[in-house]
């Protein structure tokens, strides 16, 4: 690996390449030369400690060797088929999906990514309730096709509108910055869901087909529901004939120490929506996993969607391989281990010890840390959507953890702790000790600005 | 290979996997066990001549040994990154791709396959002009993500309306079936440009951000523009402010003998939009490759759009390995080869050898057998759209393909060649054979038909 070979991916890059959700020509990306576990590194052969699982895709880290053999297993046999023909990988995934989301559920429709995952559950949910208008939560990312982005709600959406007329967003439950005034967990539940049906019901909940929710709000903030919350949502979709998609592309396959993260909120949705963490990204790969109720619906109907790739042998025999790791492994366990004896504590020590840390929360390997300039007002290190040099604090403290050896997954006034779910107990502190001393870097500047001001 | 095997299979398939565009109770999908080249085969052994080449996607056919081999050197090396970071394939495919396409392309954005890449050449053309309308055929498919449905002019988008209401479709030409009463190619073109001058004029220039255009018409019936046709669209577009947009991801690499088909055209496109062949599907890859201006704008602008998948490496590694085959084994040479030595001629005899051979027409490898109940007022065999026993005619064809061996593409009243672009002459005329007997099962049910009638 040499500086020459970086140089010629630097610019076939910079020539050739556009990048998602960039700015083209403000931007230089690193050329990566490879990775593994829970690292990646350089052409100078400096190496990261991924925090981001790259994107929060690869649950089972950098070229998992068991993942990689399966690869090398399924090209032997065969690549690809279409998917109007049967193909024992394709099913045998299919069986185990369905089994793990549990009994209530018959099959699965499997697309190339999340995007289309929620495009498909919302077309099904229009389809088998007749009515068009779906429901989604502002602080919410769902994908970005034309839908997809549409239900989207963060700022991705706002240069792609109007696109799907047929979307309303409403505020989720936020105890830190509660939309509610609550004074904790229980009335932030409590108000959350009388807000929420007061919305169902001036919509019009003959018009709502859907309400799609990420069961742990992802890169808006892990906003872990409260206590009740999806149960109060379950029981709202029930009582008004709505189905309840549950969006679990990043938090499914283990994330929060759960098969799929609703199954810590004593809660079953109607349909759920997969991709990264099936098959940690290795070949793209979504899906939606489908009630029975609503795989009846379309036994005598047909159903108008479809893809090339869908239930694409390649993809699915990762899948396959991804739920022996698990098994084998004991991943659920070691992610739920990792989260409360090492992760919590340390980040709950946080909010002590740095004056910058306003709030954290999480479960797992899934952790939020929300940087504010002062903790009593709460007010964003950066504000909302922030770029240049409003987002400065934040580009401070990317560049601290990086500058240290930790690749940290950074959004408007956050970090998030998010890395492969292999990681081991000394990777995970070493990252959190680099994370540590970059938020005294914060720290020390907010001292700065405080004696400047004063 | 054992019956327990395929029954398991089977098992698995129907109550488990939900299959895209279908009525779920009534198929029962094949189970493949294998394929090599231009053939697979299900578990009794029965081998099977793919001239659908898994939905006009296996360009190098089954199992090629060049894209395997990509697949294991990539897995070892890197099987993914997220799209934020540069990394060499990607870039070198990127590079590939826009040296093929011609000298005014400069960058890819890469997606997951045809549907995001549709969706994202019409956001970009949307923001480059400022403008949201866009212009698309009947009789055409773009995928089946929301904006890509809408685009789509056949009858998948009628059970999805309405969905992207800034959607306008126009009829593009169609010889055999002029739907501008023309009495030849010549005149189609003429008249074909004129009523889509008058429909921009109509629907407000001002308005209309895109026109998107598979460059040959795919799935609806291998319609190939007829001289000066897309020119003329060129032309339009230039004049009113509109971004043209080609969709090549049918007939884009080699599929006609060019690495893209708009290059017989003389004419050169903004966006064109890709998938399948780039890599033959063994892993999920699309994408649009933009024009030097579009970039451009881009550059400091950003483009809100974006996918965990972009420039997926082990995807970007076969698509690289595609360039080296289509390289090294001639393949473009081969496929004009087959069209004008082998179909063409044996295509144009069954005009006058078969009854129900209304039409033939194409090019490269990319050809539809148009047929009908009567030469003279050329009915279609089957109506349009026709499903259950409407259908039993093409229905009958079909069977009588795969029974002798050979598995068709069929749609409506049509029957398409469209094989591996690996396919030798042999196995080309081995299954052109099967066809041509075929037909004359078709043409024996006429014959009964109209005794039985007279």
């Amino acid at each position: 690996m040499t500086t020459e070979e970086e140089a010629l991916v630097r610019a076939n890059d910079r020539s050739h390449v556009f990048h998602s959700w960039s700015v083209q020509g403000a931007i230089n990306p690193m050329p990566v030369a490879g990775g593994l576990g829970s690292e990646f590194w350089d052409y100078d052969g400096k190496r990261y400690l991924d925090f981001g699982a790259q994107l929060v895709n690869l649950n089972l880290g950098h070229q998992h060797p068991a993942l990689i053999a399966a690869i090398h297993a399924q090209a032997d046999r065969l690549a690809t088929i279409q998917p109007a023909l049967a193909n024992d990988v394709r099913g045998e995934l299919a069986a185990l999906v369905t089994d793990a989301a549990g009994e209530s559920f018959a099959k699965v429709f499997f697309t190339n990514g999340g995007a289309d995952a929620n495009e498909n559950a919302v077309r099904m949910a229009r389809l088998f309730t007749g009515k068009r208008k779906v429901m989604a939560m502002y602080r919410s990312y769902h994908g970005s096709t034309s839908t997809a982005i549409s239900l989207t709600g963060d700022p991705r959406r706002w240069a792609n509108e109007p696109s799907d007329p047929s979307v309303v967003h409403f505020h989720g439950p936020y105890p830190y910055r509660s939309p509610f005034y609550s004074d904790g967990p229980e009335q932030e539940t409590e108000r959350a869901l009388e807000y929420l049906e007061q919305t169902i019901v001036l919509e019009g909940a003959a018009t709502i087909g859907a309400i799609l929710i990420e069961t742990i709000v992802g890169t808006n903030g892990v906003l872990v529901p409260p206590p009740g919350y999806l149960k109060g949502v379950r029981a709202l979709c029930d009582k008004y004939g709505i189905v309840y998609i549950a969006d679990e592309v990043m938090v499914g396959f283990g994330r929060t120490g759960e098969m799929f993260a609703y199954q810590a909120h004593d809660v079953v949705p109607d349909l759920v929506t997969f991709a990264k963490g099936i098959n940690s990204g290795y070949v793209p790969l979504g899906g939606v996993i489908i009630s029975r109720a609503i795989a009846e619906y379309f036994d005598d109907k047909m159903f108008p969607g479809g893809l090339t790739y869908s239930g694409h042998p390649l993809a699915c025999a990762v899948g396959v391989a991804t739920f022996g790791v698990f098994e084998r492994d004991g991943i659920l366990a070691h992610v739920k281990d990792m989260g409360e004896r090492v992760v919590e504590p340390i980040l709950k020590g946080w909010l002590e010890k740095h004056p910058c840390v306003g709030d954290v929360r999480g479960v797992g390997l899934f952790w939020a840390i929300e940087l504010v300039k002062d903790k009593a007002t709460r007010e964003p290190l950066v504000p909302f959507n922030a770029s240049g040099a409003d987002a400065a604090p934040m580009a401070a403290f990317v560049a601290a953890c990086k500058a240290a050896g930790l690749w940290p997954f950074a959004h408007f006034n956050r970090t998030h702790v998010c890395p492969p779910l292999v990681i081991t107990e000394e990777e995970l502190r070493r990252g959190l000790a680099i994370i540590d001393d970059a938020l005294t870097v914060v720290d020390r500047a907010l001292t700065v600005a405080d004696a400047t001001t004063a």
